[in-house]
């Protein structure tokens, strides 16, 4: 089988029976893998950063079935290099300013193979008591760098809990507001409930909402405008809500953004949570993109009133040098979530969930088995510092003020809205730029639409990305724009 | 800022600069991690394999916050080795036999890493073509390689698409099968609808319901019994559906298991499907386990019927020598999941999406986000090829079967229901047996109980286990019982 240890030298034999994690094979071959991804990071800029192959391309390149005979490492390698690298976006190209990037780190991307070589399935404490501590610890240590209060910790009275993304965290939250308020307005009245989100809310929060069983013509986008920068205001969401509960519905659950995906908005908290608080109903915020800048005291102020909501979340795969997936949720009330998403099946009885005395996180989240991920989240945080982290978000942002001034100062572009965070954003008329400049290969922008306005969006947050990318970025802008000018 | 190129002259420095991606310095500590991994299998069977840790352990250990300066990563892995590891209870460990193992190989870690290193989001095709082409083709492969009609792979009118975790599997599935049936009955009968499994099914089918908005007065969990094998029959459901329907209630879902999680009982598919296609009902079959074993022409009678039925998946992460998580889900319809999953938010919009030639896999699934999990399941597949792995699966039912007549050779045990995969069972008296072995730390193994009788399981899967091993295990647990008579 596997025959990791010797099919160089019999390569068609098929009753080999080395074992397929032998260690000594595992070390030869991962050496060969941290080259080959050390290599990738060095000729990153070699590769166009949107892949420019084209669909179905390969299926034709690879064979119609598996094969029978094992195939060596290096041939396997090979093909990656010519068949899969053509076809991939590169997420960690310092020409990367599409979405919202994802800063990996060296850190993250170690603490992950660790996680992959323990291999440890931890849906409970005794599955491996490491993974359930190091989360809660992990968790604890970003809370207080947050400024989170007690409320939301473990060493207080809430939790955190690390999901996969925002989608899972936004779902668990939801389903554990639905069977708060049904619990009390009895189960028959699912198809009252009332979700609330702006129009500039991730589309996370409609696709929980059906997963979760409600309706969606009780799902309030409400709108936003730009004179007032696309935030959700106290006024519209009372206004809102006394319409639903005139009608005979009820209000459930509200999703408030700290730096929306379009244009980084951010909603106002505290009076928000006083509207919620008046119609007893959970409010979820989601920071997936912009959290991280909080851990620097003059952002925290993006968070106020943070102590008057249920749960929040952010994605430290997306600005907080993890790799994909870790998303960071804090709940005031552990005991909602685990009501909902309990289960406690014999053959996974044992002492320690039985005592009470333990965290079982597969009661906090949507699946049962679940990966270490605190282990990457954990390793960000010693290998750079709190400092270091803080350092490098505030060059981030610096780059995208860089950028936005370079907009400013080029009277065929408007800025759309003020900057927040990392993100700046450009009005122009001309909606080919945008496929123009990304079919270049040279950089990857991507864009949305607001008030009806085409906005190109530019997000830094790729790790690789320095100064001198950003310059040119914006040398790629002006010269499309001048090619196209020119052909017209 | 990150501090890694010179941290180790500067230690204090916080004003240090160097890149937390620099490719040179990536190289020296991916391979440093790559031997801690090398040498934490190496030294695999000096550790219990259950860990021995008490509950709050490792809080006592850590520092109350995370430092503002950076640490090296020599001091990291080092407290990694002090106390991390004395947390893991190891799943990789050859003495491992607990719940369903995880059957890692170096292919499957590589395939992680390489993963990991791209850290492409594959929401849709655009984000990285290659993240999605490999997953259609690979699943396409895997669908050959089990026997499965054409109606279930991309080449005929089906697809595949690779899921976390069994629960992700079947809740989505779940909810295009509610969606569904409340197109055709109306959406305000959400209360009516009904989910059916044995008493033998996964919590994960329970919990999804849960989730769903679903009534979990409308879940039956239908009897099954030893004298036949704890399989579902198809009378039982017919039976149960009947008295639903007369009063009142909607028949919506079936979740049907091959080798279910107490003793590997098979559910009979193709009569079972009898039953809900008279009903219009979907029918999953959750084949999480066992599933692998169907590469192999001895064991692909468990699936027959399986052109039958809706969908189904299987955990290539447990017995297919894939990391966690790799949940591979074959459906005939893709059109009931996007129709349920689908989000299509206008900073997601691109022209390959428009042409609908791609598929954009967030609309397969609960989140948006998704890793590229098919890196994995490719290198598995051709690292080792289909021969050896059939080989492999065998060897693992070979050992077990080894144990289950070392189990009926001793008459202080009797094996509680016929084996069917690599899972044996024995039956007790004493319950403290299984608590004292795994204090041991010699072995990990796990209990069930059906029809009020106490079992141990021995699952054999980890990769490392070999026939020495489970002679040794054997040998534990004659040693124990031999010690605990003695000590009456």
């Amino acid at each position: 089988m596997g025959s990791l240890g010797s099919h160089y030298e019999e390569e068609n034999s098929s009753s080999n029976t080395a074992n397929p994690l032998n260690p000594e094979e595992f070390r030869r071959q991962g050496h060969m893998i941290i080259d080959f991804i050390a290599d990738y990071y060095q000729n990153m800029e070699k590769y166009p950063v949107l892949s420019q192959v084209q669909p179905g391309y390969l299926a034709k390149l690879l064979p119609k079935s598996a094969l029978n005979i094992p195939e060596p490492i290096e041939t396997i390698l090979h093909d990656i290099q010519q068949y899969i690298i053509p076809g991939i976006t590169h997420w960690e190209s310092p020409n990367y300013f599409a979405y919202f990037p994802t800063s990996s780190s060296i850190a993250g991307f170690l603490g992950e193979v660790l996680s992959t070589g323990f291999n440890v399935v931890g849906f409970n404490w005794i599955s491996s008591p490491a993974a359930t501590e190091l989360e809660f610890v992990t968790m604890d240590w970003l809370g207080q760098m947050l400024g989170l209060p007690q409320s939301f910790i473990f060493s207080g009275v809430g939790g955190g809990v690390i999901q996969g993304t925002t989608c899972e965290a936004i779902l668990c939250t939801l389903v554990a507001a639905r069977d708060q308020m049904l619990a009390k307005v009895g189960r028959e009245n699912i198809g009252k409930l009332v979700i609330y989100g702006s129009d500039q809310t991730h589309c996370a929060l409609l696709k929980a909402a059906k997963v979760a069983g409600l309706e969606c013509k009780n799902f309030r986008a409400i709108k936003t405008m730009r004179s007032t920068a696309f935030q959700l205001s106290a006024e519209s969401l009372r206004t809102t809500i006394r319409l639903d509960v005139e009608a005979g519905l009820i209000p459930a659950f509200l999703c408030a953004t700290i730096g929306t995906t379009s244009t980084t908005a951010v909603d106002p908290i505290r009076s928000l949570s006083e509207v919620t608080k008046e119609y007893g109903m959970w409010i979820h915020v989601d920071a997936g993109y912009a959290r991280s800048a909080c851990i620097c005291p003059e952002y925290r102020h993006f968070i106020d009133g943070v102590e008057n909501v249920n749960s929040f979340s952010f994605n430290a795969h997306k600005w907080f040098f993890t790799t994909l997936d870790c998303c960071c949720l804090w709940v005031k009330d552990p005991g909602a979530l685990t009501k909902s998403l309990s289960t406690s099946p014999e053959y996974l009885k044992n002492n320690a969930s039985d005592s009470k005395q333990v965290v079982d996180y597969k009661d906090w989240q949507i699946t049962l088995s679940r990966r270490f991920r605190s282990m990457k989240l954990w390793l960000v945080l010693r290998s750079y510092g709190v400092e270091n982290l803080r350092n490098f978000l505030r060059s981030h942002v610096k780059m995208a003020k860089r950028f936005q001034q370079l907009v400013e100062s080029d009277n065929r572009f408007e800025v759309v809205v003020p900057r927040n965070f990392a993100m700046a954003n450009a009005q122009h008329f001309n909606r080919n730029l945008l496929e123009t400049m990304n079919a270049s290969g040279k950089v990857f922008m991507t864009h949305t639409i607001v008030e009806g306005i085409y906005v190109i969006r530019f997000a830094v947050g790729a790790t690789l990305t320095e100064d001198k990318h950003v310059i040119k970025a914006w040398e790629v802008v002006q010269e499309t724009v001048d090619d196209m000018l020119a052909t017209k």
